[in-house]
């Protein structure tokens, strides 16, 4: 049970944080990374930390920070002065909760949002359930998580954790042609810093995300929480069919080397194999060039979002759709080529905590999921779970992406008794 | 044939339009209308007819004139005045050639300009054979045919025809959202003069535009010139296909609603219907939303181009382009439809002038096209023809696009020699 005054605070953060970032037409969020959307969110966190007494910080990667915890004073040293951003406070053995305020084009309200949210009103709990903490408790927004703006998912937990180079990082660019480094800049925030945190990280001791769920796992049983069991691998691959530009109107279809086709082709592939292996294959993104009516395209780009439950399979569906590219492509005259944009292994969850977690929620069913998460980046570095809170329509990424109040608050109460039993006994 | 100094004009006016709104990384051209680059376009225009001593005029329509004819003196106003730009000439019974100079996206360098360059080249061999013309001759440069930049083909001589509505024109939006008015305005051209130009049209007794061709039926035969028998009727159907936005790596397969697959489905089903009836169908447009890596799209919008031989073939092809599309649609949870955005029934060039020309070049074969032109536009109004110059590879549409130096001048000989033929016996 979440008391009143923590669904009041739940609703209070929840309104003044919905209108930010919200485009008037669709209904969706646009809060990329660094854009004044996301400067009105992050602007919120801090003021929402001060106005309950925590230590605001920001760490070298751009994720904030609210720490329920004292000044150090003389220890905040200890640990090599990783963070060195503003102020240093006692947060060894940490328990940490959060997730992050950006979104994908047109996402909606919950996904990343609904976790911050529910970890300051889960603070809220436990005060008001009068318990004192025995751990340092921090509140966590990471930077950039969606990738929507850079193209990089999980930016500042990736960098935290070392699995982005800092170089690599600073020299990304968005689809305007700024950098990261030179947008880093712009916000106040310093590029030179980005870089492993291992001495943050060390502090922790667990990172709890409460995350709206993405599919209908949930909604189809009697439980609004879950809890998460492992994140599949899954990655992003480009292909670039290439053929030959000509007059629509004119060329003959045997005279044609049209990639549309080799692309539609591809498109329905990569659903026939997905279907087959149990896995998920989408083409979600794509780009034509000359992109004219009454032109045959000289180039088709289209990226594949792929998953799995494990590497061997993925690995398997990623080939067959690359095969049925190639094999269309020479019947069309059009060559394929592919790279990898992006690839996270497998998660399993850290165990002890995910036991542990199950012990104060017994009711909650453990669900796999195919969305990565900074908790799946953090889980190479610290021990990790993830809460899971139902969602109706299984819907995401979209306006429509919703979660009923009685779930949310149910969600703040487990949370605040995962805090309870992790840091207040 | 064609005289040295023809030749060298011909060269000399090439080498100037050449370098004009190329793109520099592609080759290709982007003489959009009434951008920075159309305007060196319609500068060469006017300096290569004052050169010639040929009375310059723009008409209420922007399209560009250059007379050979004397300045009207008291007839200027006869035939109601249309036109009312920059001055008046004798123009009635006249024979008019030309073609236009913009360009699709990353277009070729022959596609219009091959007809406007020839047609000052054929001036001058006219001159050069010492014949006197007994009829006005006149050059002309059409505004927008292409329809890169505003979405309507043939702008211009639509417009001059009465088959554009000047008010809806006016409002035609480019990709910035330009109104064509403003971009008028800002070229300097008056866009309440917009209209039907029924007393300039009623002047030109025959118009002749020579164009590469933009297929293969010369590039297998002797011949370097054509004369075109008909265009096939042609128009672009906007298909949109909506879905459901959602997540790439939760939403299970069959909770989803994704469009991609029924516009694959559409793509592929377009040309396997377009092979049977022996037309032509393309898809080279696509855009999706929210067109990202990770989402399923709620929206994916292609454009269907689409040629056949008679207006009955081509109904057939488009429908059963719907029906595949509504069809795999109704499987995927997808809904489409569809709106023709632009039609062009089918034009058969006047019959005595086609068979005047064939007189005049008794080798050249006759040639349908599925390709819309001004002169198919104007073949409304007024006894027009058509040449094609050999394309070797058949490519247009593209940087790729090419012909001979020596198929170019025996195009200019051919041009002359009909203008000749009709204009100075």
């Amino acid at each position: 049970m979440t008391s009143e005054a923590a669904a009041d605070a739940f609703r209070s953060l929840w309104a003044r944080l919905l209108p930010l970032g919200r485009d008037a037409r669709t209904g969706g969020y646009r809060r990329f990374a660094l854009t004044p959307a996301d400067a009105d969110c992050r602007a919120w966190f801090r003021e929402e930390a001060l106005a309950r007494g925590l230590a605001y910080e920001v760490d070298r990667n751009g994720n904030q920070w609210a720490w329920l915890a004292a000044p150090a004073g003389g220890e905040g040293g200890k640990g090599g002065g990783g963070g060195g951003t503003r102020g240093e406070v006692v947060t060894e053995g940490a328990v940490v909760t959060g997730s992050h305020l950006d979104s994908v084009p047109d996402g909606g309200a919950f996904d990343g949002p609904l976790g911050v949210v529910s970890a300051f009103a889960a603070l809220d709990e436990l005060r008001a359930r009068g318990v004192t903490p025995t751990r340092p408790l921090a509140v966590v927004n990471f930077l950039d998580e969606e990738g929507a703006r850079f193209g990089v998912a999980c930016l500042g937990s990736r960098l935290a954790t070392g699995q982005l180079d800092p170089e690599r990082a600073r020299a990304l660019r968005d689809a305007d042609g700024m950098s990261l480094a030179d947008a880093l800049a712009a916000a106040g925030l310093d590029p030179a810093g980005l870089g492993p945190d291992e001495a943050r990280l060390a502090r922790v001791a667990a990172f709890v995300e409460l995350h709206v769920e993405q599919g209908r796992h949930l909604a189809d049983t009697p439980h609004p929480v879950g809890v998460a069991s492992a994140i599949w691998p899954h990655g992003r691959w480009r292909f670039d069919f290439r053929g030959e530009a000509n007059h629509a109107g004119t060329t003959r279809l045997t005279d044609r080397r049209d990639p549309m086709l080799t692309y539609a082709t591809t498109v329905l592939a990569a659903r026939k194999k997905a279907r087959q292996a149990g896995a998920l294959a989408t083409f979600g993104r794509v780009e034509a060039e000359p992109n004219g009516v009454n032109a045959v395209p000289s180039l088709v780009r289209g990226w594949l979002d792929a998953r799995a439950a494990d590497d061997a399979t993925l690995a398997e569906l990623v080939a067959a759709v690359e095969q049925a590219a190639t094999e269309r492509g020479a019947r069309d005259g059009v060559t394929v080529t592919t790279s990898r944009e992006s690839f996270s292994p497998p998660v399993a969850f850290d165990h002890r905590l995910r036991d542990r977690i199950a012990a104060v929620l017994p009711d909650a069913p453990l669900l796999p999921t195919g969305a990565g998460h900074d908790a799946g980046i953090l889980s190479q570095a610290v021990p990790t779970a993830m809460l899971f809170v139902r969602n109706p329509t299984g819907v995401s990424h979209a306006p429509a992406e919703t979660a009923t109040e009685d779930d949310c608050l149910a969600g703040v109460a487990a949370l605040s008794d995962v805090l309870e039993d992790l840091a207040c006994r």
